[in-house]
C-alpha cells in the first residue's frame, strides 16, 4: 500500500545522498516533495543528486538552523524526514558548536515551530548507532543503554531525547531511524570522512592501494540505500511505529577485509593492503556492529533484499558514469 | 584532610542558593574564591547571599555562555563547580533555548576552553536526578538508564555527556553530582519553583494554607544544604570519583505531608489543606524519589547529619531574619 500519494513532504537534506535517494522514490509514489539543503561544501549536498526528478521537487537552499527558512516549510507539510546533519563522527569534536547545532538545535527548532503551530506532521530523524558507543560485540538493540562516544553521538542522542520529549508533552508523532553503515549511489566521495565503500571504490577505480588495520576482522553492518530508503519510506507510514526508536541496517554483519575484497572484486582494480592498527586506534575501533533488525521487521515486514555485492556492483556502475560530479 | 587550602576554586553561579553556601564553606577552608552569577533576575542569584564573605571573594557579573567572561576564569583555577542553571524543570519547556544554553552549552564552552588552553581544572557539575525520568520507586542508582521528562532533565544529561567525552577524550576531569531536593538559608523563595520548602516555610510565615495534591505520600529525598555543601567538598577532592557520577542527597524519603507538617510544626503557624490532584498531574508527579548514596559513602564516608526537623529549623530561622532579602 502506497501512503505517501499526495502527501506533502519535507526532506531536510534533501540533497544529501539518503535524502536524495529518498526524495526519487517519494516523487515515483506521488508525493508532493520539498527539499531543504545548505548544499554547505562540507557535507554531502549535490544538485546533480536529484537531476532526474529536478523539476518535479520544490527546492530550498538554506540552513536547516534558520527559523525563517524552516517555518514556513514545516507549516505546510504531512510528514517531514529530518536528514539535515553534520555527518562526520570524526569531524564533531572538531566542530562541537557546529555538531550542536546541525544535530541537535535543528530538531528543537522544528519541534518548537510545530509546537507554536499546533502542528504535527510526523517526524522522522535519521540517528545512528553511534548513540551507542560501544555495543559489546552483539547485535544492539532499541533499548541498549545509550554511552555515546562522539559528540556525533551524544548530539544524535539529545534529538532523540528532544522527539521523546515533545511526543510526550505535546503529542508531536516522531519515529527515531537509527542508521547503521549506509552505501551506495549520491553519496560524497570527495573524502573517506563518510562512507568507506564509496571511498574505497574510488580509489580502487585509481589503482589504488586501500590500506586495511589489524586484521580487518570488525563486523559492520553495511546496508545499500535502496534497502535502507525501503525502511524509511515503510517506517514513515507505520502508525505502530510512532513514537518508537527503530534499527535500520541489514542485520548483518561483515568483516571489514571482506568489504574491501568485494569493492576490489567489483571494480577489477586496485589493492589491499594490511597494516598495524594506529597508536590512537582505541579511539576510532568500537569493536563489532550489527543491528538488530527484528523491531522493523516486526512493525513493517522490512527485509533488506541487496547483498554487499550486489549493492557495492550497483554504486559502482553508478561512479563509473557519474564519478566527475562527485570529486 | 582540607584539600582546599589556597587552592584557585571558581563557582559559576556562585551568587545562587548552593553556590553561595558553598562560597562562604570554601573562604572558611582557605580556598581562593571566583564567582561568576549573572544575578539574572529569574534564578536565584543574590549579592546578599554572600554578605559574610564579601570581601574575601572576587565576583563577576556575566553570563556563563559569554566565552570572553569565561576563559580568564577558567584559566586560573584548579577547580570549578559549575552550578550557574537554568533551575527549574517546570519552566525548561517554556524557554527551550535558553534552557540549553544555561544547562549545557555552558558545559560545552567550559569543556571546550579547557581543551583550548591544555588547562585540567576538576570539573564538578551540578545534575540531577531529573536526568533519570521516572525511578520506578526504588532507591535510584547512576548506574540507572536515564530517560529525562523534562527539557531539564535532557539537558543536564547533555551536560553530563559532554562531560564523559571530553574526559575521555581529552583527560580534563569531571565529577557529576547527581542532586536530590536541596532546601535550607540562601534559597530563592520569591515563588514555588525551586524549593518547595523554603516557600513554605514563607507561606506558614504568612500563616497562609498549604495544599498538599492527593495523599501526599509521594517520597521525596529532601537533603540540607550543609550536607549537600559537605558532599560536595568532600567528593571535589576525591580522587577516584574522577570521572564518575555519583548521586548526593539524604538517602531518606520523606512523605510530603510529612515535610508540609514539619513546617508548619517548626514554624507554628500555617495550616495544609488536602486537595485533589489537578489534570495534567501525570505530567508532574514522577513518583517516589530517593538517592541511593552508597557510592558516595563508599567514596568519601559522606553521611548526611541534619534531619528534616533540624534542618527546616535551621531554614526558618535564616528566613526569620532575613525575610525581607529574599522576595
Amino acid at each position: 500500500m502506497n501512503n505517501y500519494k499526495s502527501k506533502r513532504v519535507l526532506i531536510t537534506g534533501g540533497l544529501g545522498f539518503l535524502g536524495s535517494n529518498l526524495a526519487i522514490r517519494l516523487v515515483k509514489e506521488g508525493a508532493v516533495v520539498t527539499i531543504l539543503d545548505s548544499l554547505d561544501h562540507r557535507y554531502g549536498g549535490n544538485m546533480f543528486n536529484v537531476e532526474s526528478v529536478r523539476n518535479q521537487v520544490k527546492i530550498i537552499i538554506g540552513d536547516v538552523c534558520n527559523r525563517s527558512v524552516l517555518k514556513p516549510l514545516v507549516a505546510e507539510v504531512d510528514i517531514i524526514f529530518h536528514l539535515a546533519a553534520q555527518v562526520s563522527y570524526i569531524d564533531s569534536l572538531k566542530i562541537p558548536l557546529e555538531d550542536l547545532d546541525k544535530n541537535a538545535l535543528s530538531t528543537l527548532l522544528i519541534l518548537e515551530i510545530c509546537r507554536e503551530l499546533n502542528h504535527k506532521p510526523v517526524i522522522l530523524f535519521s540517528s545512528s548507532r553511534m548513540v551507542l558507543g560501544y555495543v559489546n560485540n552483539k547485535k544492539f538493540l532499541e533499548t541498549d543503554y545509550p554511552k555515546p562516544l562522539s559528540l556525533y553521538g551524544v548530539h544524535k542522542l539529545l534529538s532523540e531525547n528532544y522527539l521523546n520529549l515533545y511526543f510526550r508533552e505535546y503529542k508531536i508523532p516522531f519515529v527515531v531511524m537509527r542508521i547503521t553503515n549506509p552505501y551506495g549511489p549520491r553519496q560524497q566521495v570527495k573524502h573517506s570522512k563518510y562512507s568507506l565503500i564509496g571511498w574505497f571504490i574510488r580509489m580502487a577505480m585509481n589503482g589504488e592501494t586501500i590500506k586495511i588495520f589489524g586484521e580487518g576482522s570488525q563486523l559492520r553492518d553495511y546496508v545499500y540505500s535502496d534497502d535502507l530508503i525501503e525502511g524509511f519510506f515503510r517506517i514513515g507510514s507505520c502508525e505502530q511505529a510512532i513514537g518508537k526508536i527503530v534499527n535500520i541496517g541489514s542485520g548483518e554483519g561483515t568483516a571489514f577485509r571482506e568489504m574491501v575484497s568485494t569493492v576490489l572484486k567489483v571494480v577489477k582494480n586496485g589493492s589491499m593492503e594490511m597494516v598495524p592498527w594506529p597508536a590512537n586506534y582505541e579511539n576510532l575501533e568500537t569493536g563489532d556492529a550489527i543491528a538488530d533488525i527484528s523491531l522493523i521487521r516486526d512493525l513493517t515486514g522490512f527485509s533488506p533484499a541487496v547483498s554487499l555485492e550486489e549493492g557495492t556492483s550497483l554504486t559502482y556502475e553508478y561512479y563509473r558514469k557519474h564519478l566527475s560530479e562527485y570529486i
